[in-house]
């Protein structure tokens, strides 16, 4: 192998490749991608599916100087190899090293960051607009995929582009699957356009067989009388060109010819329309694992080393317990907004498919579906990830919570989730979901305990929420008979009189560990597993505050209105006097990617780091009073 | 006039009307609607445009066994008067009366409230699927204004309703605006459709042609192919045939016999698919002023008894304010989601008609269109109420303070908003917004300080938000030279050593009169203009907790992870030992509807509430002091 890949140092040199080395670099750009999502994880099927379009978008376009947005930015691998990042490919999604998704810090040729769906075609037509205002002239393309594209705020900006007729193009990376196989009409529509090649030269042989009769001509007239009245919606794309845009396509994204075709005309288009072109593509294309497979191989491990005895994670503890959880309660439905897999719920989909509703990368509309059949009795469970229920957070307040409707949210990837990085990570949900009245949120240490808060909240008669991390479960024994959680009461994990940590969640076992590590320094502390962070249990840390005075509280989670601060509060607005309080937390910054254990280790978030920070409050206050004035430190 | 309207006592009643007597019954109801909200206000043109229709739809179907969603809820006065709630329609708005929106609470008729636009048809969806479930029978039916189906979550519900095919009725109410003239591609795809009534005696018309010339039949064929080439397409609403639904359409909204006929197909129909009704209707049919200027009459503040004279409201300044910086800055843009005249923009886009973007009910688009701007050098205004922004929550986060773009969140109805009521109180964006890194969150004393947050946000390099009012100003005079404020910075406004009161925006100066009617007590009291919620005056703060001891913290917005909370996690974990801190704010729950005055009144949050507050904390600890040892408070 010649290694054509080497000679690539900027998208200009592309342009010097023939269509034989552009097969070339398509292989070796393959071999790479598989060898690096191999060894760091990633994303490896829909990478491999944008190997043509993306070399030709390159050829084509002037980046950075024409801006290329890509939505969600998973699909970008390529992208960064081709804009002289390939030499850091190797660092992908590892502490400091490349991110997962596209990133303005990242790189000139990343003009807008994503991670979250839908986002291009907005952040493109304001590219757009600010581009027309201030009088300059570059192009500004989105690429988003077909499950992307049904999310509400992409068709909000669909909308808004062909109302304005900004120049723009929205390329539909096509690939007949988002994460799982696309939910949607819309979707079946373009599966329609797919498959129906025919209409153009129909139309043709009509013209020709009418011309070739008598008053043929004049007929013509009539048949024409129909595509008038039906303009735009005649012709393949009909949906496109009838909401304000220029039509090309569909366009095999395999064939680089046929893609820089497509580019070029869209690139020379003057007219005031934006231009949508629909590109077909393979997910998974040329790697036969992935093509047969792309669920799967859509976001890959790492490959491990060796494998451990295996723990369940608390996803699949999710789903176990989901599943018998239905088994007793034919009223108990599940929603999920494009994540079956990662919820581990094909499991309850394959004994109750008619209870399981995928609805697409559709957060706002998954909630309030769910908010619906709560009225009617059903028990609702809307299972989603921490960071994409942001998307629901007006819904959670609006439709579920003013309403008190009984439904439970399941929320996977709380706290820090890793690799992913900055736009995922789930710290933001204890302080947006606690500022909510009549939610209770709760968060358990282990997946056992995550079994019976989920059949406290399906049978609760309120909404709650509970949210756990993305990882394997501490590998405790699952009891097999459910039992109730009293809500709002926490539990006493151990007793000591130096201090007391009070910790929520997947943080409630590594202070127990710090416990054990302070107990022996000769430091005798006391562990609380919150487990609710609405309602608090008020008198529990009460009780602690006036009994031991130095207070630890450990989340993951940022510091603003999460778990520490509603117990600081607490603590002030009831005038217990003379406490300390220290709570460990994200501090209020966006958190990079890098493993779990390293970003817990840099925020002292894990054993380590809450004995040491433990250790210091109570070494800090012995010296206090020792050296010091009693009085200094109470008044 | 004979009062056909008494004999209504519910929707029963209206099935033994005639023609006749239905027009009077919609003239009848007109009146009392005028009368009604010329007294109470609220929200007449859009219920004079649905008399007819409200009639209809309880004739043909049998609310509350069949479930009518209303989307936004702003229209249903009608509903209302027809359902058992004329003779309380007099307390419409007011503390205590009727909501001016849907509510479960309120009637059985409301099968699911609703206040935000364009959740109907997600809440009318999972209705209908729990129905199915539950193995029920009835007719669940949303009806939504052409405005509010270009929101997002609108379009992910009809996707997911047209792929599911089950049986559901969506009424599009189409009358051209939502509150202004209706943005967007979709709504012109509607116009066309409202104007293109002339297809299908085309389509006869071409049939008969063919027919009768030689080779007809063939011919006819020919142009089938068109026909079956564009299956769905060809036809009035094509698109909504293509995503799934049945269609039926466009039908005259104020031709009750018209209307009936259309939604008795659509109950009798029993087909796969949901069944989608274009509906067209006049917003203010019936009442000249409300015709003709259907934007103000949109919503209709009551009547006053006498007028003052007239100071500003905070939405006049920002305008006003915003128009001035405008001429100054080339790069200044205002983005609005479908809110021009709430917002007051209209002054701004009168002189700037290219740089003010109403982009229609589509909140999570504005904010990162938005940001695209920002990403190329503009400063983006995004003019939005609070109750709203919170359908941005993930857009600010991710796409705004992830990649640190500089624009400003121009935050309006923030707090108690009073008439509208639950859904709409903007009490909650102190604590969304503060939880996220990177955003700088502000709220002005008065109008004078609004401009010069305003002019120190536009040259912020970072994101900044502004929240202010529903209301007028306090009438304090304009500087006309604007000032930068200093980033969080705070304001003391008057000295004193009992207590120290730190309010934040429109509660500092009801803060300053407690102040006085305190001094009239014998108490002094320090007051602050706390000015910034993030990042934090720390050092004013902590000077203040250790000097004064005795705190209040004053706030319009709810408790959990707002202003007060965030300042007492800052004195707790700094260690400042024997503060007293009380923290007046909306405890954490829904706030009803009812007079701005009453309602802070009921929280103490006027300038007697927090007096009475103030008062009664350093009553206590006098009493505290002289009773018991000094110690136990300390201690």
């Amino acid at each position: 192998m010649t290694g054509l890949l080497e000679e690539i140092n900027s998208p200009a040199d592309l342009k010097k490749l023939n269509e034989r080395e552009l097969k070339q670099l398509a292989s070796e750009i393959r071999q790479e991608l598989v060898s690096v999502v191999s060894a760091n994880g990633g994303h490896l099927a829909s990478n491999l599916g944008v190997v043509e379009l993306t070399i030709a978008l390159h050829r084509v376009f002037e980046s950075p100087r024409d801006k290329i947005i890509w939505d969600v930015g998973h699909q970008t691998y390529v992208h960064k190899i081709l804009t002289d990042r390939r030499r850091r490919l190797k660092t992908l999604r590892q502490y400091h090293g490349l991110s997962g998704f596209t990133s303005r810090e990242e790189s000139q040729h990343d003009p807008f960051g994503a991670g979250h769906a839908s986002t291009s075609v907005s952040a493109a037509l304001g590219i757009a607009r600010a581009r027309d205002q201030l009088g300059e002239n570059y192009n500004v393309l989105a690429v988003i995929g077909d499950g992307a594209i049904t999310g509400g705020m992409a068709m909000e900006a669909l909308n808004h582009a062909g109302h304005m007729g900004t120049r723009l193009i929205v390329i539909l990376n096509d690939n007949g699957m988002s994460i799982s196989p696309t939910v949607g009409a819309i979707a079946r529509m373009l599966d329609r356009v797919r498959f129906d090649h025919h209409y153009s030269s129909a139309r043709e042989k009509g013209q020709r067989l009418l011309y070739s009769l008598p008053f043929g001509r004049k007929l013509w007239k009539v048949v024409k009388v129909f595509q008038d009245q039906a303009t735009g919606l005649i012709k393949h794309g009909g949906f496109w060109e009838e909401i304000g845009f220029s039509h090309l396509g569909p366009v095999d994204g395999h064939n680089i010819e046929e893609l820089e075709a497509a580019l070029i005309k869209a690139r020379d288009y003057w007219g005031e329309k934006p231009v949508f072109i629909h590109v077909i593509t393979t997910k998974g294309k040329g790697y036969h694992p992935a093509e047969a497979d792309a669920v799967y191989f859509h976001g890959v491990p790492p490959a491990k080393p060796s494998s451990r005895p295996s723990i369940p994670t608390y996803s699949e503890v999710f789903a176990y317990t989901t599943l018998r959880l239905a088994r007793d309660n034919p009223k108990l439905v599940v929603i999920t907004p494009a994540m079956p897999e990662g919820n581990s719920l094909n499991i309850v989909k394959n004994e109750f498919p008619d209870r399981v509703y995928d609805v697409g990368i559709c957060e706002q509309h998954a909630v309030t579906f769910a908010a619906g059949m709560a009225t009617q009795g059903l028990i609702p469970v809307v299972a989603i990830y921490s960071t994409f229920l942001q998307r629901s957070f007006d819904q959670i307040i609006h439709d579920v919570c003013l309403q008190e409707l009984p439904m439970v949210f399941a929320i996977d990837r709380a706290g820090i989730v890793g690799d992913d990085g900055k736009t995922h990570q789930g710290i933001f949900d204890l302080s947006y979901l606690t500022l909510i009245p009549n939610l209770v949120v709760s968060a358990p240490k282990d997946e056992n305990e995550l079994q019976h808060l989920f059949y406290t909240a399906v049978n609760l008669r309120r909404p709650m929420a509970i949210r756990y991390p993305r990882s394997a479960g501490v590998g405790v024994p699952l009891d097999s008979i459910f039992k109730e959680v009293p809500i709002g009461k926490s539990e006493i994990m151990r007793r000591g009189d130096d201090l007391a940590i009070i910790a929520i969640g997947n943080r409630v076992l590594p202070s127990l560990e710090a416990a054990v590590m302070l107990s022996a320094n000769g430091v005798n502390a006391t562990v609380v597993n919150a487990r609710f962070a609405q309602p608090l249990d008020n008198e529990l840390i009460l009780e602690i505050a006036r009994d031991i005075k130095n207070i630890i509280t450990v989340e993951e989670n940022v510091l603003s209105g999460g778990f520490g601060s509603r117990v600081a509060s607490l603590i002030l607005s009831q005038r217990v006097a003379g406490v300390r309080l220290k709570s460990l937390a994200i501090p209020d910054e966006f958190v990079e990617h890098g493993s779990q254990a390293a970003l817990r280790a840099k925020y002292d978030l894990d054993a380590e780091g809450i004995f040491r920070q433990a250790l210091t409050m109570v070494t800090n206050q012995n010296e206090q009073l020792s050296n010091k004035s009693a009085k200094l430190e109470r008044d």
